[in-house]
């Protein structure tokens, strides 16, 4: 390396293309600290040459233990995208015309399981926090599904650290969308049908108080149920399944674009049979 | 006011108790500016005493123009929970235990809008620029379903401003989920069924090359279609409903709790009043 490229290095920030015109430094968790200064020294030629290149959106990934540069880069022009325990993501927009930065995710999605077993036994739980505790209601497994987390597995993996219980998914019986649940975020609510693969509860000691197969009938006989507008259309749209008068929506594999990428699309899929297209 | 409570007031971090035993403190997007020596003498004594108070989680909500006190909160043990563009979430978990602060928004929402009317002629977009650009590709309708917003109710805003159309939503016919589609996010895309309630077009200069009522047949005869699993089988699905052989999920309004809030239950309603549960 001649001493020319060695100068280059050193004084512009290293990137990537973005695929929308702009470009995106990641710094390392391992990058080594560095002060405001040195960094500004960089930063500035830095934006003057991807602007001359005729960039648009900046990325800076900027790691919690480079959190000294946070001040810098914002007194930049850059402004917060998005947050994880460990970075922090700014961005900037180089161009005079309006940002067409994309929105930061805007859901959390957590999923409801029922559980229900040959003899129509509904597999419940009472919690050591949260609503219900202290109540005597017996609910169903619920939890959050992970980002990169297929639904169909965050509810195989829920009903599994709840209780010990194995099982397989069956369908999406509804869905649901609320708002501001949690700050200014939105919520996506699953309610998963599911068959038991094994019966032996163990339950998980941190969270969990109790476990039990419950008759149905009486698990829907709770007070609470009938009180609860939600509750009650899960407990009557779970009657028309198990009358097979209900189709949800199953998991198909397919590719969400050109490329070679699987995607999961939930599909009526008895309907979809019953006229033969899939 | 005597002076003891004045005191009391500048010394310590205002805050709200949250629902899990942990405080938020908001500092406002007007806050004057305060340099990090203050905060830090005010945020020790703050973080002592919701500690002797045994609280849990402690939140600050930092406005963009106080980014001189990141630095200062990561340094005292917080961490990044989330951010939108004006502010930064930090969180820091006072016990011992392992906390249990929840996780953060996971999930960006898409909808896409088959908008067909009675001449069974679907509404078509060339947009400017993505990945169609320049094929000659015609699609439907798609957009970002933003926070707080009904995924209903964006699904007859995006049409409303690509195309000058105005919808009714009719049923989810189907949605996919995916990951990593943005950085470490994942999506959900939900397909809408949707009837015009007006047939002019009129087209977003900025994003829209061109928008039409187009032939369903001609629609489906593209030969991109058939190359992309996801568009054939939104093809099929399509072709099974108007066969009416197919049923997907409607939003019913529903209560999510034992609250006054209301929020949307999206469930085969077809099949639910075949059963007259609802």
């Amino acid at each position: 390396m001649d001493e020319e490229t060695q100068l280059q290095q050193i004084q512009l920030l290293k990137s990537t293309n973005d695929d929308h015109g702009g470009v995106i430094v990641e710094l390392d968790d391992d990058h080594n600290p560095m002060d405001s200064t040195t960094f500004l020294s960089i930063l500035r030629p830095s934006i003057s040459h991807w602007k001359h290149l005729g960039k648009r959106g900046v990325w800076v990934k900027l790691p919690i233990h480079l959190v000294n540069l946070v001040e810098t880069l914002v007194k930049e022009g850059f402004w917060y995208h998005h947050a994880e325990p460990k970075y922090l993501m700014l961005v900037h927009w180089i161009p005079e015309s309006g940002s067409t930065i994309p929105a930061n995710a805007s859901h959390r999605v957590g999923v409801g399981a029922l559980v229900v077993n040959e003899k129509r036994e509904i597999l419940v739980v009472q919690e050591k926090s949260g609503r219900y505790q202290g109540t005597g209601f017996w609910k169903f497994p619920t939890g959050v599904v992970d980002q990169g987390e297929d639904i169909c597995v965050a509810a195989i993996r829920e009903v599994k650290e709840e209780t010990g219980v194995d099982s397989k998914f069956v369908e999406i019986l509804a869905f649901s969308q609320s708002h501001k649940t949690f700050f200014e975020k939105s919520d996506l609510y699953f309610v998963c049908l599911m068959r038991p693969l094994s019966l032996d509860i163990q339950i998980q000691e941190t969270e969990i108080e109790a476990a039990q197969w419950m008759p149905f009938d009486e698990y829907a006989a709770q007070p609470l149920i009938d009180k609860h507008e939600l509750l009650k259309v899960i407990k009557d749209i779970y009657l028309a399944k198990v009358d097979k008068q209900y189709s949800g929506f199953t998991p198909i594999s397919t590719r969400s674009d050109l490329s070679e990428e699987k995607t999961h699309l939930y599909v009526n899929v008895g309907d979809m049979k019953r006229c033969n297209s899939i």
